[in-house]
């Protein structure tokens, strides 16, 4: 996978504007949204059973999130998924809060079991309950696993066939195969509320273009870090950071993951 | 109608602060609710059944808004529309992703058959999805209609006793007499989530104050779009476009609707 | 209590980060799970049934806010407030838009009834309403009440056994003994949705620290009054007055309750 890949990739989303159908929670909702727009994709968020399966017939890429899970939501992602894979549409979850409670743990397994995910995008805490590797979540955040991230990570993605993306200072993504780190990224993304959803959005809207899992994934995450890094420059605060975010993502040039991506194989 | 007539109104909206009830989705409700602020006008957003009746029964006006469609949403709609009937306020009702989705369609086509709606404002494809004229949507964005949309809006309004606006590049409103062209905006307003359900709110807030729903529509449109094009000036791209949207409509003196208003009769 | 005090206590929330469990409304939420950031705690927001307890089990405060009601909801509010109660979390209650329907007005009443709450945080009208002193709402908008506020915020304190907190141009804490004014603050935070909610989030994120209720909501209203009256600078609208509100309570020194807090007892 060579720069030039990443930034092609990048082009293309730009250029076809995938439909990225979230099933997401109403906190950072908006900002899912938005980010989908800037990344080059166009978002729908749409969750009652009467239309969620018609609506992922349609699009690139569902993105199943449990930030503010609910009895009804899951229904919803399981008839939405169950379309995805009929159709071969890629899935990302994440698995908001994963290992705080037992709801939010037990459904994220089941979505895992029942559906065939693409992409599971979490924090090591929340990757580290789901693989079993002793993961702890203090609310919707991290506070790390027991053992190695990369090796954990891997031995569950080759386990369970999947891609999996463990966000954190630097992001590992593999498919069990290959594992790429993504140094792209600032501190201050960590100061608003939202970039782990929105990091799945944008990851969404280039797994819709590409069929290359790491590769989607890894060209996502570095867009979304560079943003973040340009981002960071001129910001008073977090608010103003979250501004300007938006901004960069919106004008980045495909071109610049060509120089401005720090993605490494290990 | 006359600019001074537009401008008139506007200053009336801020005067008299008209509360805008909502029954809308979860991912721009926080833009509708400031939008309106910034129009002049007072949000409620409430839809439980329990409440929308008397809620509706002390506004000015009430946006019905599709976006994320929902079957407890319906009844809701139905309790506060038939409310909102009875005590001759105006609805204006969004078919967000109207030709998406059956359960959309479907449900758009309920509320204008049991409910009078007063202002009908979707994009093109909505619109023409709704009025039988072969609408394309692609997600919850239009792709166009098959025919002349202005020839479409002024026989649908005409035929459905509603005023329709078709929003576009130049905005159509019609009540199937006059027909306006409303060719105030800014293409920066697309690149952002929510301006569509934006315009429907700040309809609301000035139906509340109107007679003449087609200068209510007209003038509210030509408001915000306006404040678009000033904000575009300084903006960096599609997030701090709009932080300036909310800026410059809320500085906006209803005076510049004279001067600034493009708004003509065709 | 000494400025040295509310130093201390906001200095305790930054070095703790207390989770601060939200169960709230889709309009606002976004903003407060920032403004809980930016104080220096950490959001969680969870409302289904299945989960809300457990949650409630791990936080450090449980904020109730009844802006967009619904049946499922209360009974979520009662079971998140119950294990609260039982293990001595505070609750802080925020009764939007009591007194404009019967169904917020008896829900508030019910969570007062049902559980011990420890804050109640309304404007005029909704304390007003809640302590039978013919409060008058406009929306969700205080139109005042009949009387001299502190006396009923005194005395409803007094009577129910909790702290009472008037929002307003000087903000009135009281457990019915102590009665303090915060007179932080800026007019532009009322041109912004949400600012009502946020006071409560972090309000909450200083209960979570502090065993002193009517001290951690005059810490926690001046902080935030504090940023708002810097925010109100630079700003060239509402929306980049709440960018920079974020910014500013993000950047706000524990020390500047020093010498910025205007608080006074009477």
């Amino acid at each position: 996978m060579t720069p030039a890949q990443l930034s092609d990739l990048f082009a293309l989303v730009r250029k076809n504007r995938p439909l990225v159908h979230h099933i997401t929670n109403y906190v950072t909702v908006n900002d899912c949204a938005n980010i989908t727009i800037c990344a080059g994709g166009a978002p729908i968020m749409a969750d009652a059973i009467e239309e969620v399966a018609e609506m992922t017939g349609i699009v690139g890429a569902l993105v199943l999130n449990i930030g503010t899970l609910n009895k009804i939501q899951i229904e919803s992602m399981l008839a939405a998924g169950r379309k995805a894979n009929e159709q071969k549409i890629p899935i990302i979850l994440d698995p908001v809060g994963a290992g705080a409670t037992r709801f939010r743990t037990d459904t994220a397994r089941r979505l895992l079991d029942e559906l065939e995910i693409t992409i599971l995008k979490g924090n090591a805490g929340e990757i580290g309950v789901l693989a079993g590797a002793d993961g702890k979540v203090r609310g919707v955040d991290s506070a790390g696993l027991t053992g190695d991230p990369v090796a954990i990570a891997k031995a569950f993605a080759s386990c369970a066939g999947i891609t999996v993306v463990v966000s954190g200072a630097a992001d590992i993504v593999t498919d069990g195969k290959r594992v790429l780190l993504v140094e792209n990224g600032h501190p201050m993304m960590g100061s608003i509320s939202g970039t782990g959803c929105m990091a799945a959005s944008v990851t969404g809207a280039f797994a819709a273009e590409s069929k290359d899992m790491v590769q989607a994934a890894a060209a996502a995450l570095a867009a979304f870090g560079i943003a973040g890094e340009r981002a960071a420059a001129g910001a008073r605060g977090p608010y103003s950071f979250k501004v300007a975010l938006f901004d960069e993502l919106a004008g980045l040039k495909p071109a610049a993951l060509l120089s401005a991506a720090k993605i490494r194989s290990i």
